[in-house]
């Protein structure tokens, strides 16, 4: 069987679950290895993959009998095949934090449910621990950021807008073999740069602009995600002391995830260092990366989770002074079962762009 | 009172709600005229912004008092206060297609609300008829697309890749004053021209290749959506058939486009068109454009609205031979008293790119 599936069944089987309908089309790029639009639904007989016209050849032909998977075009199925894939099954678990209330009523009717029951992301859990093949992929996106990186150093000049400068990260990340952006890049130059999510502006890059350019590429579906902060002709002191803090809280925290830690001791360790300095953290210290740039584990100080082997995950500490700027320092790292092994390489140190 | 509150103010009343949460970030953006994260509660006795730190200064500095909105920080709100917001409303309405089944939940717990409503797309429905400031911003998009048409008349040359000629589509929009694109480009050429929805591939153009380009820009959050295809090289014979075929319905079907005849006769005219050479039309007429570049009304034969003035939607009938090739034409157009207006112009003659 389907490796991921035989996984779900097993959480199904904790959870009484004889059924679960997947909606979300990530958790299905997950399952099957395919960007394809449909719905699976696990039953206590077979695992089926609903879909239409456009996609049942190209299904069919990617997936072997031992993904033990049933295909169906949905125009096929009558009212009575819809009754019957969960007539045996007591409770049947579906997406509540995905499927809207009107799809949530469409499902208990159509596929007759009589305990349609929350499974609280059964399936983004079990996304947390990657394989070898979603790592290689997170590590060639990971290379493509990095290379890219190298390029801007020399690329970004004073006098260029942000706008410029993301259109040029996504043009890079085209013509290396990345798919697409994985996020919207962020580009944000001085007092721009104190917003965390700041969009790329026509605001033009001036002489000691901090500039931080949060981006990543997507390779198979899969992200990298980095953020450096560098400086255009000079870096004030004042910047070079709060970058130095940024880098030190970032690098021990680094150091504390491994296997086993809860994620909420590290973002508090994280958030008290920045204390200490009369500064705060006003975001997630950081969060997984897969499938969706954003997923679980997040790392907060409310985080339920705990670091696993083969999580990856960013660290992403930022100090922010409104009105004035920011510094945020970011890398993709995976858990491993002593060391992380960060695998975005990009230099940390202190750099300067378009130095005359 | 804020033109769009007002309005909705009224279909609240035809539906008995003294209350309605909307959530759907884009309606959000409809009614406040900015791009901002949050929630908006109507109640019967105040319209209230419920949004955070990030937001507050830029939706304070915006709307003006006649647009008579409470703004709050929702970390200042406590559980009293939310329950306090609808505790005189009987029923209150929320977007059923929009919320997620927890998020529901949710909603009803926070605000105790006593009946639940669904609303069936109200704020969608008012959508539809575009206002002045509207329309200029999708007259501005659909310039802008045009513009790059002339301009990929003489880029494209044979042996071009599809994903260079879209991305060179975005590289066009964001140097001549677009936001974005309004979707991801569809480059397909030869047989990837047959699937409706093709990704541009690493496929090069060869001669002989009908390449079919479904694109628009984005301007102020309103989209423009256009198609045309053209040929490389040369046309054979049974092609130019075919795209005479389906220009005939494209142009017929604007013709109908009048205040007060029904959406479905028109698309079933087209397919009937079609029928009559045995083709199909396997996806809908048309559909409207706006802040969403497919929204309502949907153009398709069971369709349930009507054509009024200052719809904007689209028209784009297409001929699809699988493994073979496929023709689509499609323009931009406003529902006039009289006659509609197309706001895309780019020429419908059969155009042969890179003819030596």
């Amino acid at each position: 069987m389907n490796d991921k599936i035989r996984c779900i069944r097993e959480k199904m089987k904790l959870l009484n679950l004889q059924g679960l309908i997947i909606s979300n089309p990530v958790n299905i790029r997950y399952i099957l290895g395919l960007d394809v639009e449909g719905t699976i639904l696990i039953t206590d007989k077979e695992n089926i993959f609903i879909t239409d016209a456009r996609y049942i050849e190209e299904v069919n032909e990617f997936l072997t009998i031992n993904d033990e998977f049933v295909i169906y075009d949905a125009k096929d199925l009558s009212d009575v095949d819809n009754y019957y894939f969960f007539q045996d099954c007591e409770n049947v678990g579906f997406e509540e934090y995905y499927v809207t209330f009107s799809n949530y009523e469409n499902m208990i009717r159509k596929y007759r449910i009589k305990s349609f029951e929350e499974t609280d992301k059964i399936v983004e859990k079990i996304r947390m621990i990657k394989d070898e093949e979603e790592i290689k992929n997170i590590e060639k996106a990971c290379k493509i950021t990095d290379k890219c990186f190298n390029y801007l150093i020399n690329y970004i000049k004073i006098g260029m807008t942000e706008r410029e400068i993301a259109f040029e990260i996504e043009k890079f990340f085209i013509e290396n073999g990345a798919d697409s952006l994985a996020f919207e890049t962020i580009v944000a130059s001085g007092e721009n740069s104190s917003k965390p999510h700041a969009r790329p502006t026509d605001k033009v890059i001036r002489y000691g602009d901090p500039i931080t350019i949060d981006f990543g590429a997507k390779v198979n579906g899969y992200s990298s995600d980095m953020t450096r902060t560098v400086f255009a002709g000079c870096i004030l002191d004042e910047i070079r002391e709060l970058y130095n803090l940024v880098l030190k809280v970032q690098q021990k925290s680094i150091k504390c995830m491994k296997e086993g830690i809860p994620c909420k001791t590290v973002a508090r360790d994280a958030e008290n260092e920045l204390y200490i300095y009369n500064y705060s953290l006003i975001h997630a210290l950081g969060h997984g990366v897969g499938l969706d740039v954003h997923e679980l584990p997040i790392i907060s100080h409310n985080s339920k989770f705990s670091f696993k082997e083969n999580m990856v995950v960013t660290s992403e500490p930022g100090i922010y002074i409104p009105g004035k700027y920011g510094i945020r320092i970011e890398d993709t790292l995976r858990i491993g079962r002593l060391e992380p092994e960060v695998l975005t390489k990009s230099s940390k140190e202190i750099i300067i762009v378009d130095k005359k």
